[in-house]
C-alpha cells in the first residue's frame, strides 16, 4: 500500500477513503453493488489530480475516474486492484461571463447547480435530464450526455467550449477556450468528450450558455400513425422556427402503462391512441408564443394530422406531463428484471424496427412486454423489456435487429462495460481499430478506466 | 516514376495529370503560384482513393489532398516530391432523405450544389460563404469551415453527422452515421474534421440539413460604442428567440472605406458612426417575422441603444448590403500588399485588443491602415492590414497581442502552412504534443499533407 501513502501526502487525509468508506459506495449503475477498489482518492485541485496520475503512471496503477455516478452503462465499475479518482470535491462554479454567456466550472460541479447559476444570471445551460441533482459536469463530458432538449441545443459536446484534462502520465492539457470558433490546430477537446474517462480525466470546463427563454409552451398530443409522428416532427421544425425544444414520443404501451396500470399518473388524454408526443417550445414573448403555439397546433388538428391534444395550462400541469414521461423508476421497480435500452436509428426505419423486435421478443419470451418511448426528435428511443430473465438473449435480439438498420447501440448513455461486447453491432472493425490507436497513443499503459468501451 | 504507372492502372489515364496540367494549377491561396507536385491524381471512387493510398504507403510517397482550393492558409501547398489527390471527380450528391433532413454526398461535392439540392427538397444546408461556387464539402470538413450563419447553426463540425475517410495506409473508415445522437464509442469523425487532411482523406459525408426558413429579415444598424454592440448581440439573442442567423460587425474604417473610398457601394447609412452591424433573422411566417423585427429594432432605437438603422426593403437591397460586407477582393486588390487575419477572442477583450494592435501598428508602420470587420456573433473578426511590406512583423504584432487575451490565431480558416509558425500563440506545448501523438498514431510515416498545421 505504499502508493496510497504517497497519495495521502498529495491529497491529505480527507482526500483518501479506504475500507468501509469505499465498499459502501456502489460498483454498478442504479447504485448497485459494493465498490471493491483499493481506495477512493478525492483530489481538491487539478494539480493534485496531476500529481496523483503521475504517481499512478510511474507505479502502473489503474485508475477509474468517478463523476456523480448517475451513468447507466457501468462506466464506473472497479476491479479490486483499481483506485478511484473521484472529482466530488472539485465542484466549484468558478466564473460566469454574463456578457459572453460562458460559465467556467470544475468538473465535479453538479448539473443542477450549473443550471441555477446560469439561470440567476439570465442565461440557460441547455442540458437537462432526470439525474440533474447528482450528475457531474465532468461525467456528462465523459459520456457526451444528451437529455430532453437535444433537438434544439445539441448534446453535451455542443455545450463545451473548452476543457482542461489530466492525461495518463499526469500532464495537464489546458484547452480552456472561450470562443465559439477556434480552428487553431486539431480540436483536441473532442478526444475527451464521449471517451468515458479512458483518454484523460477532465478537471475543468468552459461551458456555453444560451439566452434564457422567457416562456415555455407545452403540449401533449395523440396521433394515429407513426408516419404522422414523423411528419409532425418535420412540420414543427419549420413552423416553430427552430424553437422546438423537446419532441418526446411515447408508444401506447408506455402511456397506457403509466396511466392505467401504475395508477400514478393522470390521463391527460384517452389511453387508446397508438402514439403520443410531448412537445415543447421555448420563446421570448409569452403572448406571441402562445398565439403561435395555438395557431400551429390548431391548424394541424383541423387538417387531421393530430388526433387529439391538450395544451398545458400551467407550469404545474407541464411538470405533471413530464413526470409521467420521466418515470423510469416505476418501470425499473415494477417490471423486474428489466432490460433498459438507449438506442438510435434513422427515423424512416423505426416503425419496422420496433415491430420486428417486438415480434421476435413475443416469439421467444411470450411473458415479456416492451415499453417504448424516447427523444424521437433525435432518432433516440428507449426500450424497456421485462421480465428479462435472460438479459443477454434480449440484448442480442435488440442489437442484432439494430445492426441491420445501421442504428447505434448507444444514443446517449455511452458503452461502459455494459454494452462493450455489442460494440461491433454499431462500429466496424476499422473504426474500433482507430479508437484503439488513439487509446494506445494517449494511454499506452492502459491505466485509465480499464476495460471500458472496448478491450485493449 | 514507377509509382505513377501503378496509379494509372488504378485510376485510368484520365485520373492522372502530369506536366503542364499540374503546373498550371496553383500552389498557394488566392490562386497564386504553380503547383510543383509530381502529379495530380483524380480518383473516381473511394476504392480508388484507398488503393492509391495503400500504394503510396508502401512506397513512402507523400500526398497532399485537394478540395476546391478556396482555402486561405496554404493548406494545399506542395513540394516537388509530393503527389496531389484531388477529389474533384468525386462530386456526386448521392442521396437526400427528405423525411430526416440528411444529405449524403461525395467529398468533392461543391457547396453551392449542396445548398441547391437541399433547397429543392425544402431544406437548408446551413453553411454559406463567398466561395460557395468552388469550395468542396471535403475541404470544408478538413478545415471545419465557418461562414456567415455560425451564430445560429454552428460550424461545419455541427453539420456533419457521419463521414467516410481513407487512412494513410489505405484503410477505409466508414462512419456514415445518420443520427443526431450516437455515443457508441469514441466519435472518431471529429478526428478528421478540422485536421486539414493530415489524418485521413475524407471521401464521403452525411450532412445534417435544417428546416428551410420561409422568410429572411435583414437590417443594417449603426452604434456609438463597442459596449452597445456587445449589448445588442446579447439582447437580440433573447429577443429574436434563437432566430438571429447573422451578426456581422464593421468598424467605421471598413464601412467608410467601402463606401467613400472605393465608391463601389451605396451609403445605406451615414459613414460617420464608429460601428455598424449587419443583422439577419430567419423565420417561418413573413408577416409575424417582419412585425417582430420592427418591434424589437424600433424599441432598441427608441431606448437609444441603436443610433441609426435601415431595414432592407427587398432581397435585392439585402444582397447589396451583403456585397459590401463580403467585398474582400476589393480590399485585397486596392491595399497591396495586404495581410489578412482571421482571429477570434473573447468579446470582452475585443475593444482593448483592437485599439492596442492599432496603436502598435501605427507606431511601427505609420503608412499602414487597418480594416476591421467580422462575425462578431462568434467572437470572430477579420483584420486587413496594409500596405504590409513586412508581413511577418505585422503577423507578430497581431498574434502576440492575441496570445495575451487567449485568443485564437485561426477562428475559421485553419492553420495550413501560413500560420504554422504562430501555432504556439494559441496552443500550449502540451496541446501540440497531444496533436502530434494523434498524428503519429494515425499516420506514422507522415505521408498525409506533410508540414501542415505543425512540423512533425
Amino acid at each position: 500500500m505504499e502508493i496510497l501513502q504517497s497519495i495521502v501526502e498529495i491529497v491529505g487525509p480527507s482526500g483518501l477513503l479506504k475500507g468501509d468508506d469505499v465498499s459502501s459506495r456502489p460498483n454498478y449503475s442504479w447504485g448497485m453493488g459494493n465498490c471493491p477498489a483499493r481506495a477512493i482518492v478525492r483530489p481538491a485541485t487539478t494539480e493534485q489530480v496531476s500529481r496523483v496520475m503521475a504517481l499512478c503512471h510511474q507505479e502502473n496503477q489503474t485508475v477509474v475516474p468517478w463523476g456523480g455516478l448517475s451513468g447507466l452503462v457501468n462506466g464506473i465499475t472497479c476491479e479490486p486492484e483499481d483506485i478511484v479518482i473521484s472529482l466530488e470535491r472539485m465542484n466549484a462554479i468558478e466564473h460566469l461571463d454574463a456578457e459572453a454567456g460562458t460559465l467556467t466550472v470544475q468538473s465535479g460541479a453538479i448539473l443542477q447547480n450549473v443550471q441555477e447559476a446560469a439561470s440567476e444570471a439570465g442565461w440557460l445551460f441547455a442540458i437537462d435530464f432526470g439525474a440533474r441533482g447528482s450528475a457531474h459536469i465532468g461525467g456528462m463530458i465523459g459520456t457526451n450526455a444528451g437529455g430532453n432538449s437535444v433537438v434544439r441545443y445539441g448534446m453535451m459536446r455542443e455545450q463545451v467550449l473548452g476543457l482542461e484534462a489530466v492525461m495518463a502520465d499526469g500532464t495537464v492539457i489546458s484547452s480552456m477556450n472561450e470562443m465559439l470558433k477556434n480552428n487553431a490546430g486539431y480540436d483536441i477537446k473532442h478526444l475527451f468528450i464521449g471517451s468515458e474517462g479512458t483518454l484523460g480525466i477532465v478537471t475543468r470546463a468552459v461551458l456555453r450558455l444560451r439566452p434564457a427563454p422567457r416562456t415555455v409552451q407545452t403540449a401533449f398530443v395523440a396521433l394515429n400513425t407513426f408516419s404522422e409522428v414523423a411528419g409532425l416532427l418535420r412540420q414543427l421544425g419549420t413552423d416553430f422556427e427552430g424553437k422546438l425544444s423537446s419532441f418526446e414520443v411515447m408508444w401506447r404501451n408506455h402511456y397506457h402503462y403509466m396511466v392505467e396500470e401504475t395508477g400514478k399518473h393522470q390521463a391527460f388524454l384517452p389511453t387508446n391512441y397508438p402514439y403520443y408526443v410531448l412537445l415543447e417550445t421555448e420563446g421570448s414573448d409569452p403572448e406571441r408564443e402562445e398565439e403561435l403555439f395555438m395557431t400551429v397546433l390548431g391548424g394541424l388538428m383541423e387538417e387531421g394530422h393530430i388526433a387529439d391534444a391538450v395544451i398545458a395550462q400551467s407550469s404545474q400541469q407541464a411538470a405533471q406531463i413530464w413526470e409521467m414521461r420521466d418515470d423510469v423508476e416505476t418501470l425499473v421497480h415494477n417490471i423486474s428484471p428489466i432490460a433498459v435500452f438507449d438506442i438510435s436509428l434513422p427515423i424512416r426505419e423505426m416503425e419496422n424496427y420496433i415491430s420486428g423486435v417486438e415480434a421476435e421478443l413475443q416469439r421467444r419470451f411470450p411473458e415479456a412486454r416492451m415499453i417504448t418511448f424516447g427523444h424521437l426528435g433525435d432518432g433516440n428511443i428507449h426500450l424497456g423489456v421485462g421480465p428479462a430473465h435472460d438479459k443477454h438473449a434480449v440484448e442480442t435480439i435488440v442489437y442484432e435487429h439494430l445492426a441491420k438498420v445501421k442504428g447505434s447501440i448507444s444514443a446517449e448513455h455511452g458503452i461502459g462495460l455494459e454494452k462493450r461486447d455489442f460494440l461491433h453491432c454499431s462500429r466496424s472493425p476499422e473504426e474500433i481499430a482507430v479508437m484503439k490507436s488513439v487509446k494506445q497513443a494517449l494511454d499506452p499503459k492502459h491505466l485509465l478506466n480499464p476495460g471500458k468501451v472496448f478491450k485493449v
